[in-house]
């Protein structure tokens, strides 16, 4: 089987001497992403924190993406679909992705797997998913309790109508505490899944749409070659690594180096669900383009404004400010007085603890555009360190390191 | 006593040949407001729905009010002027209007006026007033239940914290339940209150702050004439109406129209939370130059969008479509296709509908956007309908009559 993605291109620009990273232009319908990137979580098709396509964009933003899970539940890819697609909906024009459902599925039937990796293995959340068979799944509606059925065909015709840019195999997402022959049984499981969404996939392939390959295999080593020679031979655009990192820091950057070194250097990497700045910085040297997670928008939600190591007064190695503090109460300086985004242009510190305290939506609405902005800053300093091969040297001025 | 405002004026450009209406520049220490105007509120130091400073520049706003009740019990005015007083604390760089306290305390303490107008006397909130004497008011916070003490003399040095640009003198909010002997008493206690506040406005009047006199007297014509008189003579810059305005819309037009009959035209008269938009027409036609009301805002976190009579589909009265309706789920139409605000330029009713429904913080912050623009609109209209005469015939183009 090929594909061909006329519309679509990876180019990489340069490559670092002393590490596997590289700086390259992802090519899309909707414009240009530079690389290495963020992708922002706009998981019900909103950026969280009420940030308009505007705000995204002033604070530099390049790529956002939607989740299917949950917009298949609501409103429905049909309801997108019938409004012109995940684009002209959001009023969003750069480009989007899409997974395939199959990690919230999955992440709540098994229990979190974010959690998981931070190192808290056990989940109290109900189970949803109600049976994995080789024709796909049958879950729970996190909204209602109503049963779904997914299966790889589904997915992709789901995010056919949803129309992003970038869509995703269908997979199971295994779980850390699975043991090994559950997680090879699981990944071939998803391997034929990913044929079966390729084969989908290329009905109605009109070149709107490029499709990502799914690197699964636990902590194993030898299922972790296995799944990146599959992927390897199959025609897709881009791959992401996803399933379980492991239960550390190391393990996860032990699974990414490992997967990297064996995956077709000429397409695009991306990283699931992982956006620490280490963990950045960790996946960049091996090689990986893009990186998602909640972190930057869900953090701003807990009052936590992201900053370099230098302003962090706390005694902490955390990345953020607790803004709830009330050491910031009469705190009349901007979160970080070299950031250029709106909200340390026109706020203090003081101000957004007290709308914070006050309850008033403003203060995650003005940490979440500071946050976005960051993580946007992060990332082009990353990919200026990488022209002048100075990572490691840069890396000391963003990341955050015990005391 | 006489009082000079150096650094403000009220600039009369244009009157009505046919109604008390007119046109003027209200000239503060922060910029010009042109006349009729809507003050939108920010109660708590922020605009609901997230709106930055800049949002609401965008959405054309001159002017916006805080509420001294709000603030004195958090963040504190102590803590405001340490921070360089509102303007600086939330970064609108504008005029600003604070209230004396009274309305919120007494609202709270005698149950809501604002529900009274409506027609809705009884409230079953607890009573927050524990006593009213000569020398202020004795109550609890809203927040903790702490006493606390509010004088004419403390209304104004918290005001003068603040630093807002224009400040109101204290006074008793009568309600409507209450008899001609008790609104009497009330409003002369509430005149020599308001002599206290002007006292205490000269201590430390520097130029930057300039005052308002309430006129009380609830539906009674006698008291309202007595209360005119009252404000006539002491040297306030500006008037505001306050206290009952009755229980129907006939009597609160009678009630306006009769003190704006006494007032010193002069003067700029405010009319204090009212801001429907029949209400808006009424009291222009009387002369009122500015008007503020919550309801723009709070209407938009309950999926309201102020909307003109034509684009009404819901056979309805209302001023307003009601986005949470199942209608609106795949309407791709904008709010309304003639509306420059960003959200009317950017989003669907399809997905503000969506966003409503998933809870999204975005659909209401994109709703207030919309709100807070169309009034700005709609006071623009009346402007310039002042101008040409035409006041009578635009108010089709705006009041939503029952069908």
């Amino acid at each position: 089987m090929s594909i061909t993605y006329p519309h679509f291109d990876f180019v990489i620009n340069h490559k670092s001497q002393h590490f596997r990273a590289r700086i390259g232009t992802l090519i899309t319908p909707h414009g240009n992403v530079d690389t290495p990137n963020f992708i922002f979580c706009a998981t019900k098709a909103a950026i969280k924190g009420g940030l308009t396509p505007h705000d995204m964009r002033q604070a530099n933003t390049q790529f956002i993406l939607s989740n299917t899970y949950h917009l298949m539940l609501s409103p429905g890819s049909d309801v997108v679909a019938q409004m012109g697609g995940l684009h002209k909906f959001m009023g969003w024009d750069g480009p989007i992705l899409t997974d395939s459902g199959g990690f919230q599925i999955f992440s709540l039937g098994h229990g979190s797997i974010a959690s998981e990796i931070k190192g808290k293995r056990l989940s109290h959340r109900p189970k949803t998913v109600l049976k994995i068979e080789e024709e796909g799944v049958v879950f729970k509606s996190y909204i209602n309790g109503q049963l779904h059925h997914l299966t790889p065909e589904k997915s992709i015709q789901v995010q056919r109508g949803l129309g992003p840019d970038f869509v995703v195999m269908f997979d199971e997402c295994t779980p850390f505490h699975v043991d090994k022959n559950y997680t090879a049984e699981s990944m071939r499981r998803s391997h034929r899944w990913g044929e079966r969404s390729l084969q989908e996939f290329t009905r109605h392939h009109d070149g709107t749409q490029a499709l990502y390959g799914i690197i699964q295999g636990g902590t194993y080593e030898d299922l972790r070659s296995e799944s990146c020679d599959f992927v390897n031979e199959q025609p897709f655009f881009g791959h992401a690594i996803g399933g379980s990192l492991g239960a550390s820091k190391q393990q996860m950057y032990d699974v990414v180096a490992h997967a990297m070194a064996q995956l077709n250097p000429k397409r695009p990497v991306h990283l699931l669900g992982i956006g620490g700045i280490g963990d950045i910085f960790s996946g960049v040297k091996n090689g990986v383009d893009t990186f998602d997670c909640v972190h930057p928008t869900r953090l701003a939600r807990h009052g936590g404004a992201l900053v370099q190591p230098h302003l962090q007064p706390e005694n902490s190695s955390k990345e953020y400010l607790n803004l709830k503090n009330a050491r910031y109460k009469l705190d009349s300086s901007p979160i970080d007085p070299d950031c250029g985004c709106h909200t340390c242009q026109n706020f203090s510190r003081g101000y957004l603890h007290y709308l914070i305290k006050a309850g008033e939506m403003l203060g995650l609405h003005a940490i979440t555009i500071h946050n976005v902005y960051f993580m946007n800053r992060l990332l082009a300093a990353i990919r200026q360190a990488i022209v002048k091969d100075n990572l490691d040297i840069i890396e000391q001025e963003w990341i955050h390191r015990a005391q």
